[in-house]
């Protein structure tokens, strides 16, 4: 059992902090608004708290549950309070219509979120190749995951595996834009008939 | 049962025609080198035949197994040859080390090959989801695709079946580009621990 902290308070930190704090895990939730994070972090119960958003998180693993649009300001906002935390990128940067997304290779979300961390974070990018209604279902799933460092990805491992997921690495920071285009073909799938239901996986053949 | 006709002789080639000639179509193989189309024939057996290289194809469905660097000017060599066919792009533009596609959004391997083809002829990508060896294993598997054309994608999707593949429709012809990231993820994961005997699949949760 880990203490894990989620900025954000929206589908995906609702999603994420429930699955964790039923499989044992201190949830801390940080929002913008407080209100939301103590809402939230009641309605998850099992001893989730509200912390003070902007303050040093209690978590090794704190999760940006926000939109792309504000994550980057948000880690700049946090600023040295996330020294030494592992980050984890969960944004999905599309475009209007969901067919393409607004970051270009090299140059992915979770690159500019760690352009802006401070030193000593590591950032990680997982749960966006996943819809918050299969989080929530609390079932056997593969998780891809992405990002640079051995030990904060092994510890991410860990956390995911902890939740009953199996995380399926894909390599290094540079292949964090493939997972967000991975992100457009989950929800290309689901659109296309598949159905929301899904998770995307790697089958043993 | 169809004809279906595979330009190239290579590993793709080979591991596509040999399952369609199992599952009882009628595969017909064109090369440049036509020693190597007849031999490869040979090869599958199940009847399958060499085509004459530039010609037109015999089958309604036309398989791209060439490499993402000669696909454009195969296609433009074959000319109207192709009209009305069904094309199916199966290339991966992956840049020198897979860590990324030479490709850009509104302008895949696909909308390239799509942009030279002739009158009438639709073009679908699938195939470039999933390894060679997992084709050549004949067991039921995932396969992604994407392209334009109701009937078009109805017929790919319908041979599909055929292969004991499940057919996952993932959009138009843009989706073909995150369809060319997802070449890199399946590698990617492949590389970093999965291993090769995987397919990408959409589970049901």
């Amino acid at each position: 059992m880990t203490t894990i902290s989620i900025i954000g308070s929206g589908n995906m930190a609702t999603a994420i902090g429930t699955r964790a704090a039923k499989h044992g895990h201190s949830v801390e939730l940080m929002s913008r608004n407080p209100a939301q994070a103590q809402a939230l972090a009641n309605q998850i119960g099992h001893g989730a708290t509200a912390g003070t958003y902007g303050e040093r998180p209690a978590g090794d693993i704190v999760i940006l549950a926000v939109l792309y649009a504000g994550a980057i300001d948000v880690v700049a906002h946090f600023g040295d309070a996330l020294a030494g935390k592992i980050l984890v990128d969960i944004t999905n940067p599309f475009n209007a219509d969901g067919s393409g997304v607004v970051t270009t290779p090299g140059n992915s979300a979770t690159q500019q979120i760690a352009a802006v961390a401070p030193e000593g974070a590591r950032v990680v990018k997982a749960f966006n190749t996943i819809f918050g209604g299969v989080i929530a279902a609390d079932q056997p799933v593969d998780l891809f995951f992405a990002g640079d460092g051995a030990e904060a990805k092994a510890q991410v491992a860990t956390f995911l595996e902890s939740l009953g997921m199996r995380p399926l690495d894909t390599g290094g920071l540079e292949m964090t834009h493939a997972l967000e285009w991975a992100g457009i073909l989950l929800v290309g799938v689901a659109r296309n008939g598949a159905g929301f239901d899904i998770a995307l996986s790697a089958e043993a053949v």
